[in-house]
């Protein structure tokens, strides 16, 4: 196994090579723009990762790792549109920087050139990887409608939310795993429990950003602390406050989720108390917990060496560990 | 080989078991709405004649053809986006029914599901149908590209306006009957050679719709006639015409083709009156008559019965006959 930095240098030196300086400009230059505005590239290195737990050299899993992050950009190029953010990574959105039409086009574009990094591949593993690749990108687009219908729902349960961060978030760190399981060729047993393993560990993933959200520390967040109570945002903290709270708290809050004040220091002090009265995010820290757990437990049912899995342990622990 | 009608009958049937009656509802729901909009299944169709071409049973390619079916109309769904469309096939279209957001969405979904048909596939067959399948959505992407950055260039050349609706069009058309050929499982030569036919085929009936625009029966011309003319769409017609006219003819063309009056009659006629005076009409009947001749030609090259060909013949003679 290799540290992290040796996997992101493999990632930036093989995205430069990308050769995405083609005709017609309008269409291509969105999306190198895009692609080299950086990013952790945490998708594609838990590929690779996946592919040397399997004792296979990394570089094979190079084109799927790919295709993993070219997809995620995709996504995000069309959830900006539909957000109407201005900023990604700290600069211009596409359809900012160029217009709505040229992020749609591109985006396309995009997931298109995903699914054709998996043409490196013989058969068998082209169809294996192509096919969970379309699994998990259409629930990919489900779970985005579901965020979607929830913000106008009134009556969103915690099953659903969780069904929904699982298809918008987690199941695409569980599908870049896999992909390093497919292209190492191991079992099919090996190959679901590192989905299950990515899976878990994305929603743990999930939860805690919504945690860190409210409770995070401004100076090492990457957003603005509050930026979902400010938008109102029904996440796992709302809703197990709303669950929790007496009536008076359920008033309170919901009157809270219902206004935009132009200073929201005080609304998003208000918020976090409840929070911590109703102890809904106590609730949250444990389920976090759970995740992480389930996560681990199945790292190790794994057919694996121990020192694999302690590495795969140590990595979930140091993502999950972020300074907040 | 079968009747029109046998082939139209079959993909409706596969079609209505489809079941896209799925959950999110907001993200299906617009799926199964332009998917039975009907449309004349041309591409799918060109998908099954040509397994049965290489004696094959049409059936084995209904997935293929399906593939190709939602691809197009997913790219309908964001071009109309693209070109603030309120109608599609004498019905709203999906992002004036829903919202844009919605289009965009739910677009995504279908070119994901479109790949997903090739699954029914063993890998061999699977890889070589997503690869074409990629390779030609992607040049459908470039030829939009192209067709967009037209509209408010000048200097539009003759081959860079066919390279434009090859793209756009064409290679649709190529693709769906080589898939037909891939299913089918014959010769290389022969696939690439159905391809040509089909793209050439293509061609020639995109430059029919820029002469048909202009001087079809509005009785059976499926679109408004001189639609091209009012939008100021710098057709294949128009820019023969810009080739032909003398000083004074181009000065007149330049001017009409940069109002928009609110009767558009007297326009038309003008703009057609130069059309033919600058003998563009004819030009544009010869390059059609050009490329039809080119399909049949590449027909003849095909290692398949006279009778086979003979049939592909009258298909085409049929397509570019079409009643006017």
């Amino acid at each position: 196994m290799h540290a992290l930095s040796y996997y992101q240098e493999l990632i930036s030196v093989y995205f430069t090579e990308l050769h995405l300086n083609k005709e017609p400009k309008n269409l291509y230059e969105p999306i190198e723009y895009i692609l080299h505005l950086g990013g952790k590239r945490m998708r594609p290195i838990l590929t690779l990762m996946a592919t040397e737990v399997f004792d296979v050299d990394c570089k094979k899993a190079l084109a799927a790792a790919t295709a993993i992050e070219v997809f995620h950009n995709f996504s995000l190029v069309h959830d900006d549109i539909m957000d109407d953010a201005p900023l990604r990574r700290g600069n211009e959105t596409v359809h900012e920087k160029w217009d709505v039409n040229t992020g749609i086009l591109s985006g396309d574009a995009m997931l298109i050139l995903a699914y054709q990094h998996f043409e490196e591949y013989e058969p068998k593993i082209f169809r294996e990887l192509a096919k969970l690749f379309s699994k998990t990108a259409l629930e990919v687009c489900e779970g985005q409608q579901y965020d979607v219908d929830f913000e106008t729902r009134e009556d969103v349960t915690i099953p659903e939310y969780l069904k929904m961060i699982e298809y918008k978030t987690a199941v695409l760190v569980g599908a870049a795993m896999k992909m390093g399981a497919i292209v190492a060729e191991t079992s099919e047993e090996n190959a679901n429990l590192i989905y299950d393993f990515g899976l878990n560990l994305g929603i743990a993933f999930q939860l805690q950003d919504d945690y860190l959200d409210a409770f995070g520390n401004p100076e090492t967040f990457g957003k603005q602390v509050g930026g979902d109570i400010i938008e109102n945002k029904k996440t796992y903290l709302y809703l197990k406050a709303m669950e929790f709270s007496n009536a008076d708290e359920k008033e309170q809050l919901t009157h809270l989720f219902s206004i935009q004040p132009s200073d929201n220091s005080d609304k998003i002090e208000s918020v976090k108390s409840i929070f911590n009265q109703t102890k809904a995010s106590e609730a949250t820290q444990k389920a976090i917990q759970e995740y992480t757990f389930k996560a681990f437990e199945t790292l190790e049912k794994m057919n694996i060496s121990s020192d694999k899995k302690q590495m795969l342990k140590a990595f979930g622990e140091n993502l999950m560990n972020r300074n907040v």
